[in-house]
This record gives structure tokens, sequence and C-alpha cells, in this order.
């Protein structure tokens, strides 16, 4: 399987995290790109350097209001210099309605980060701009006829909505290359198995039924993102019925998982798309620190296997999975299980 | 004028607050009540205790789910003791629809916490009972017949929603002594004078004509709480016109203010209410740190006596107004300005 990364990615490096209320480093950090890349090379994959891709595509999932911000907000926020912490953090939202769309840098901060986990550094725009280019150039390598391929992307991209960042995400990798393999094929599925739900490709993709949506996810009435992720989020008009939740106990383990796997997997076929996009997280594992899920090393494996048994053109997007040891090793078990 | 106030209203003292990314000492102190309690006497006000008040009247206008989650936050936010930070404060929100109320801490915080600005300590619950207490205490006595009175309510509530804290806020004492004294009188009239639009009060009785809503604010354009307080917000359904907001610019002058009073008080006038509350903010002051007006001491004054003449029954419970050596001499201002 031929894999796609680009070195940009390694730049966007934010000090601050706030958990239960206290500040703590940053888990989404850039030694997350590095242990992956150990991985690909562990499963023996040919690595390719993204291209870059117009804004056209990306546009094609977000608002330009919400590109522009992206770019400019870290020049925005810290003007007149020093009198802003060195990050963009809103520390407001937009909850109620009827709210309008401010013109104000911290309001328009509030605006587009949905939470406390998506800080905007000088080198954020860079990175996120890098990771879409590499979870492109990966579908592009679908398009053209390889039957599967890995975008290595960071930051990930799941809990982007088309007009918000949160979640350490900012743009969604996956909807990005999903809508861009739509050329291709009428309809294409998106699987996540993420430990997180997927909740800002299934508010993306929510009123459509040309994506369909499928998320296995560990329970959201006790782990983020708390308000996504429930199975009765079905979608809504022509989407109607093509956002698919599963959710599973925090801490499942193998069994549990590719229980849910095999629910997941018969919706897709059900659907028939012509392609498929994994949206593959690797922090269900037992030792992530997030501490959501209970899957083995091997199990990412068995996933994997039973993911390729659909036959599908399969681009596998790179999402969660936080620093363990055991990071390169999960990721080349799933690439190795694909049988790329 | 008789004066309420709770002594309870003091323990409320949360450490934490961010400003452009930095976090700073909690703008919203106890010694703020203090020199309001001064400001009191300095107007020659005599000074009554808040008495105890049911829920029912605070349920009148929030939810149950809010009030069990403020009264209990505290104790399941630190539970295991020691995890948590000190402060209950939400790192996460449901901005996207459809979003579920989740059963997790954290989840419901998010859901609850609509910024940074409304952190919940072992003494928070106390402090915004009695606060709500303050308020109901003072419209009773209007209810009972007083002309006026003056309901020194700390933490303020003018930007806390039904189901909602922010902005210092968590019980809206002006909607619940709004919607107390809507017993007595068909309709209601609330004045917003603090230096940031009443955007709780507005999001309450937004769809009701019997509580008229009126809000003079620096722009939100530049100004918290900027997504809210735009004169295109005039209510909806039966509130239709019933929600009038009237923007002046940042750092405006006591000439600006009285020429927006003036049509404020017309409004009101026009409305024909058979009483009415003024959420008085004193951070419209050219010395508030907030930093969002330029009214002068006696400015506040002028306005009182302008509000006086509406000649309703008249409640004024108090919202902003920040640490200044005039803070207290600006509440004696107003309260003499208005005969009181």
């Amino acid at each position: 399987m031929k894999a796609v990364f680009h070195h940009n990615q390694l730049a966007h490096f934010p000090k601050r995290y706030l958990q239960r209320g206290h500040i703590v480093d940053f888990p989404e950090q850039p030694e997350r790109a590095k242990r992956l890349l150990k991985g690909v090379r562990a499963a023996g994959c040919g690595m390719h350097a993204a291209r870059a891709h117009g804004d056209a595509h990306i546009l094609s999932v977000h608002t330009g209001r919400y590109l522009k911000f992206l770019a400019n907000a870290y020049r925005r926020w810290n003007r007149p210099k020093g009198k802003a912490f060195e990050e963009v953090m809103a520390s407001i939202r937009p909850v109620e309605r009827p709210a309008r769309y401010p013109t104000d840098i911290l309001g328009q901060a509030g605006w587009h980060q949905q939470d406390f986990s998506c800080p905007i550094t000088e080198q954020t725009w860079m990175s996120i701009r890098a990771s879409a280019d590499t979870a492109l150039s990966a579908a592009e390598l679908i398009v053209e006829g390889e039957k599967s391929a890995y975008a290595l992307c960071r930051p990930p991209g799941h809990h982007a909505y088309a007009d918000r960042a949160g979640g350490f995400c900012y743009l969604n990798n996956t909807a990005i290359a999903a809508q861009f393999m739509r050329r291709q094929w009428d309809r294409v599925a998106i699987l996540d198995i993420d430990v997180h739900h997927g909740n800002g490709t299934q508010g993306i993709f929510y009123d459509r039924s040309d994506v369909l949506t499928v998320s296995i996810h560990a329970d959201p009435r006790k782990y983020y993102p708390f308000y996504y992720g429930y199975e009765s989020q079905r979608g809504k008009g022509a989407g109607n019925g093509y956002n698919i939740n599963i959710p599973v106990p925090v801490k499942s383990d193998d069994e549990v998982w590719m229980g849910a796997l095999e629910l997941a997997l018969s919706e897709i076929s059900d659907a028939a798309p012509g392609a498929l996009v994994v949206a593959l997280g690797l922090d269900a594992h037992e030792a992530d620190p997030l501490n959501g899920g209970a899957v083995t090393t091997p199990g990412f494996a068995r996933m994997a296997s039973a993911i390729a048994k659909l036959s599908l053109p399969t681009l596998i997007v790179q999402e969660g999975g936080y620093l363990t040891d055991d990071l390169e090793n999960n990721l080349a078990s799933f690439l190795k299980g694909f049988g790329g």
C-alpha cells in the first residue's frame, strides 16, 4: 500500500490543554506523526510526499469564512503584538440562537473554536493545510486506480465541522477526501473507528445520502464528544438513514469492537458505495492515554482484515491515537492486516 | 428607597479568568459587593436582609436540569477528590445540532457553562441562590407597594439563559424578579443599561410580549457578547417587536447614552408596562476596567432621573460594574438621581 505524508504537518505544536480544569500538555503532539511514520515503514508501505492542492477542494466541505479565519487568526489575535497569549483560544461560545456572525477576532474565535482543544499557533495553518493536502493526495491515488492508500494526516480532522474546529481537529481531512472521491463514485462510505465519535464528519454529511457515515466509538453518555454519537442521530432529509452511530461501552475489548464492526460493515454493504474512506483512530487501544478502549494491537489487524473483505477501493485516513509505546505497532498491525 | 442584600453573596470567589488567552484574576470579586454596600449607605437607603424564597420562583425562568446541575456540579466534579481542578470549568461546548443532553458531569458542564467566565466553586450555589433571593425580596417590596427598591445582587445575572451560565452570571436575577412581578402586572418592562448586552434576559423572554426587554449596550460588533445585542434581534412569535436592542459605540459618553436612553424610554412608554425592572450595570463608567463606556459619575444620576420620570413602580437590580475607585460613587449617583 502507498502511504502519503507531508513534513509541514510536524510544525503545529500548541502547548496548552484543559483537562478537568487543569492546564496540562497538549496531547496531540508532532511526536505522534514521527511514531506513525515508523509504523508505515514497519508495514512496508512505500512513502510518497503529499502535493499541494487548491483551496477549492477544502471549500467543498468547509465555509469560506472559516478558511479565512484559520488562515489569518494568529496574526489578527496577536495584534498589537504581546497583548494576547501566544495561542488563539476563545473563552466564549455562541451557544444560543439567534446569534450573528461577529466581526471581532475574539468573537470569531468563539464562533469557530467549539472547544478548548483546538488552539491556533503561528504554525497551525501551515500544518492543517499540509494535512488536508496529504488526504487529498492519497485520495487522488485511489481515484487513479490504487486499491488502497494510507494518508498520514496530522492534525486529525473528524471532529471538525464545516464551520468549526474542535477536539484537536481543524480541517476535516476525511470529509475532504470523501468529497474528492465523489468525483469518481456516486456514493462513498466513511467508516470511522476512532474511539471518539466522528461528530464533525456526521455534521458535514448529515443531510446527504451520497456519503454514508458510519462511526463506532465509546459511548458518548460517558465519553467525548458527549453530545453526539447516539444511535438516534440518523441523518435528516435526504440523509435520513445514512448516518449510522454504533456506540460501544467505554474500555470495550477486541470482541466488542469486532461485533460492532460486523454491524458497521453490513450497513456499508447495504448502501453499496463505490469506495470507502476509513477514518483510522488508533486510540481505542488498551494503552492509549485517553482511556476509551481496550483493543489490543492484534485487534487492529483483525479489524483491518474484516474491512478489507468489502473489496472496495479504500482510503485510510489517520485520525486520533496518542502517545504510547504501541502507537507505531498499532498502525503497522492495521496496515498489515489490511493486506497492503 | 429600600435596598436588599444577603451576605452569603460574598462567598463565591473563583480565581481564574481567561483574557485573550491569558489566565488572570477573576474580575467579578466579592469586593464589588462591599463597595456597592458603601454606595447604598452614601445614597441614604435603608438596608434590608433578603429572605429565602422557594425554588419555584427560579424555576419559572430556569430549567430544572440546570438548577440540579448548579446545585450539585461542584461535588460531582471533584469526585474522586483531587482529580479535577478546584473550579468546575468546561473545556467543551455543544455548538452544533442535533445535540443530546449528556449524563456525564464534564458534558453537562459544557452544556450549561457557555463561556469561561462562570466557574463553579464550592460556594457558588450558596451565593447565586442568595443573589436570586435578594432580587426576589426586593421584587416583593415592589409588589407590596413600594415605588422603588434596589437589589444588591452579586453574582450578576443578565447573561444567564434559562439553561445556561455565562459572563459571570448563573441565575438571571433580573428575569426571575420580572417574572415574579408579572403576578401583579400584565406587562413588565426590563431596561438593561449594563455596558454589555443582556443576552440571557433577551433569550429568556425572546418569544414573549408580556415582558418587554430593552437593552442599551456597547456595540456587539466590537464587544462582548459579540453574537447578541443587534438591532435586528427583535423577538419572535408573540414576542416579535418586544425585544429592543440599542447598541452604542464602544466608549460612548454621557450624551450618547442619554440619547439612547431617550429611545429606550419611548419604547417602554409605548408598551405601557405596569412596572419596570432596571438591570443596572455600572460598567459603562469611564474608569471601568472592562473599558466599554465613557459615562461619568454624574451621568448615572442623569440616567436615573430620566428613568424615574416614567413614574412606574421600579425595581433596580444590580448587574455588572467592576473594581474602580468610583464604583460606590456611581451607585450612589444613580440611586440619588432616581430620587430614592
